[in-house]
């Protein structure tokens, strides 16, 4: 009997984290792309639109409005928010597991939903049971999801830089935790827009969202839930002239017990068995490209006696770790499949 | 009577401050260039070096051993750490001008001096005389000094940023004054070395100095002369891909009474004067590029109501108000001469 | 009696040489910026969608439907195509001079024009009397004109390059004149297209425009009154991940009488007098950053000996000299200005 | 009994086509990394070096004077000219096989090597039986060869856009054959100049080398040998501000014969079995970042029609197939292994 392979539907395949879907799914050993749709360039090949892919995917661009999906084992949603939840319902009535890259099933307070993305939530009852796709703080719940909430970039980066402590209690909530985040441009996405031309983004760099960015509640609801109490989390996100690459510089301030605790051994045994957290050697200043395309995060603490803060250091390539690595991470575990296949990529470096 | 030029020299001018001096100086209209050193390219013609100055700069570079600078007016050092105290004492003799762009004049306390610069300070007579170079802050000082130590990129930011909170008691210093810095590649100067290669620090981005950075004890020293009192103060520069341009992001919180106090008001009253110092808009997010190539910092700020965090966005050329265009207002200041004087520049965008 | 400045509008000044018009212009002793236009943005103040204006520019954009320009001396159009042919009869009629940074009065042939711009020519008679605006090849023209063609910026670099070659009759046309064009991602302008999105167009470079670009006809028709004949020419523009800067490598078969030429001699010579061409020493390989910012352009010239063939390598600012500083250039020579006037600027570098 | 892989040194591993040697064999199913050298790093471990291999490559650099290199199958010199022919005989006296990424046995004509090298050759023999790496013109001479010279980054781009035409004598050669070829500043290797830092090569371009290019005589022997015929030959590198990355854009004059040839149609013929190489649909204008980090070479005919010439854009990343991929190619080929093993990679974009 020949192996059956996973299945897989992309919705919205025009953008940057469906192209790393690709990239990354068109190598998995246990994946079969099945369709990807795209409003705006159906009947088109994929390989046109990017000739990266040329030899390595053969599909056409699909209609989301005639394309059947339910033959798929699993559908990404590589979509703006709201596309996800508008479809979940049919798709898993057919049986078909559905991993979200954008927010619809991120956030368990509907209300903070609709906040922030001027959107009802109309799906409430599979929200409820989705997994928020970080495995290494949410494995069990991952394994058996139907449904996938894949974080936000950001969030990756501040909730996996600041779960040992948290776990730990080692945190003083007296102070506010401070996450001051740079981001690279493709962060923004793949939509025409004069901010992020190249013309206006290079060579230059700036603060945004200031005033408020999304990813603020969803970090801040996880870390409630981490710490299993209230605090105050500052969030400030930068836009810095480079294509993929996250650095997230967090600024906390430790309780008086973690004076007694070695917090550089507490990170290396919390993550010991997670292959794609690597706690750096202490002293560390990991550069992004040390994990451009690949799905590695990887973690520097550095310790301020003098102000008893701790700062940590933590970087990934925004479009893996950050959304679609992760994303395949997730569909690995669901599937019972070895969590990093398709996924051992050596950074590209230089 | 013919009209008298003040006569520069300019010790070291194969750097970036050298050449950026050249670039501001060379259009200055009250400035006649005399001199400029260079151990390694001494013959040879700077605009050979500096294509860009060509037909705007006719000068050689001489060498540094045998060249007289005692007829000049005004003498800029833009070298490595050390050169500037080793000559100042004769050009002082010689009535000639001291501005260094290095640290030998920037830090009172010559033990901690010689703690980050690891020379002894072998003028401190002189250094006590010194009027530390930023004319927001010291403007009187530096108009009767002979001897102007040039502050560093990084505290002119933080210093220009933090100064009418702690000028007014405005900072609740419970909490540490956090500076997360982002710097331009150029801030690491014009030597030959590996971690500054465009294939290495292209598309890329970390944090550095980490475990100790020479401009902490600079700004800390500053804050408190302008608090009157002690602080902790946590300072994490990067390194952005791009050429110029330098973002503070400062995280400070505010004393109880700053709720009753309009800040955004308070800033633009404390800069109203100040050409080179431009209050942004309440809600702006600065971007680099708005003052590249030109001696302009701005700054905006943003409340974070809950936590009762002030946060401050405050860019600046690295090399302009960073450096060199601080080091001609300075003299522009000593010679009496109108403050914006050769420095009224557009920004370059795009 | 007051001085008399000269009262310019520009229309279209949201796009990139809108904005390096106003930079340049805001500096210009002679200038009083009177009004500029913008569909999309009147009512709004020019210094808040450009900041870097801050200070030099309090202008707020107009709406070109209501904006009478009749009391302008003179109007920069930094508008697409079309727009000035349908003002300058209005504009001229009521004392106006018009320079347009588009290509209305380009191309003498209007049949070219129509095929390239698929727009009808509105105005022959105005085009026909309309100057071509190099100064350095047509001076005495621009000084008389009431309208300027400014000239696109590839056809800049291409038209000095070979003028001095072709001028004396030193090209062999059997063999094709090749441009090799290289611009940076602003000669794309600031339109929202994914093409030039920062993580497009960063960290890569392509040819484009192969299948023809509306510059070859511009060049050909100059190239062919320079030379006085018919010839083949191959023109091949690339896109460099760059804000500024273009490089034209220009290579052209040398007559036999060339061989007895002193090549380098003849450019200098034919360039002593102009203050923005720069003929560059023997051997040299002149880098973009050189003109960063400023009207200048360097020519260098390297001759293959073995093939008879002469290599010109000719960079400028494709937003200065290629646009908005040449548009300047010929406002200053057609009021009777210095033709230098507010455009001596030294090139930003690094 | 155990499967036995390739035992794999490398001579030379900090520079760039050593550290992409190590990304790529890494992930090579059969390949075992012996040992790697370097004379500054000897004792430091790789992966301290280059993070990016963390939990990849667990080696330390040995002493290039004490490591014993005749127990590896093969060993690949990524090394300054001159270092693989002094350690050549010795290793093919072991039984060891030789692929020299540096020049030592890419020019058959000794004297050639000594005009542009300016060394002696020391070992005329072993070079006369090395093989020039270049898998799609020279597929038997490299299954059988002990030594590989593999080509420079400029000839593989350049002798693979030619090779169909001169293999079916569609050139005029009363023209010279010019490519115009920009790459990325990876190409300039990880040495500490001042001319390659990120803020001297960023944000600018420039042509180099013209006075002469080490790849100028190698590309031209290849060329004539494929010709069979002398001709004259025009070669122009540009440095592009990318990391990776190289096009050429080669103008070449067609032979009138070639007028009734479908030229899109033989290169695709000519390359229909090759993996590597790409012949894009006509009309296509490919980017550089549509191969980086692949083994890929892309290449586009562009038809000229009134001068008779042919333009050719060819694409690849200097370090892969340009260097490190190609080594590699060049040793599966050696070693009777897919040809494509290790490589099936899919670029990164963006």
């Amino acid at each position: 009997m020949a192996h059956k392979k996973i299945k897989v539907g992309i919705v919205g395949g025009t953008g940057y984290t469906g192209v790393e879907l690709l990239r990354l799914l068109a190598r998995h050993a246990e994946v079969e792309l099945t369709a990807i749709t795209s409003r705006g360039d159906a009947g088109s090949a994929v390989a046109e639109m990017f000739p990266s892919l040329r030899g390595y995917v053969d599909l056409v661009f699909s209609d989301p409005a005639t394309v059947d999906l339910s033959a798929c084992d699993v559908v990404f949603f590589a979509t703006p928010h709201g596309v996800a939840m508008s479809q979940a319902q049919a798709l898993l009535a057919a049986n078909v597991k559905v991993i979200d890259l954008a927010a619809d099933f991120r956030l368990q307070d509907t209300a903070v939903f609709e906040k922030w993305y001027k959107i009802p939530h109309s799906c409430p009852d599979i929200l409820r049971k989705a997994a928020y796709g970080i495995p290494e703080l949410n494995r069990e719940q991952i394994q058996s999801a139907q449904v996938i909430g894949n974080p936000g970039c950001y969030p990756t980066t501040v909730l996996l830089g600041l779960a040992p402590l948290l776990e730990q209690g080692l945190v003083d909530f007296s102070a506010p935790i401070i996450a001051d985040s740079k981001s690279g441009v493709s962060g923004a996405g793949r939509k025409a827009e004069v901010a992020t031309l190249f013309a206006e983004a290079s060579d230059s760099m700036k603060a945004y969202g200031v005033a408020g960015h999304r990813h603020h509640p969803e970090i801040l609801a996880q870390l409630k839930q981490l710490a299993g109490q209230e605090m105050q989390f500052i969030f400030m996100p930068h836009l810095i002239p480079m294509i993929r690459g996250m650095l997230s510089t967090i600024y906390v301030k430790l309780s008086s017990q973690a004076k007694h605790v070695d917090l550089q051994g507490l990170y290396e045994q919390r993550y010991q068995h997670e292959l794609f957290v690597d706690v750096m050697p202490a002293g560390s200043q990991p550069e992004t490209r040390s994990v451009r395309g690949s799905n590695q995060i990887r973690i520097a603490l550095h310790q301020q006696a003098a102000s008893g803060y701790l700062t940590l250091l933590v970087v990934q390539d925004n479009l893996v770790k950050g959304a679609a690595g992760q994303a395949i991470q997730n569909m690995n575990i669901m599937f019972g499949l070895p969590e990093t296949m398709g996924l051992e990529i050596v950074p590209l470096l230089p």
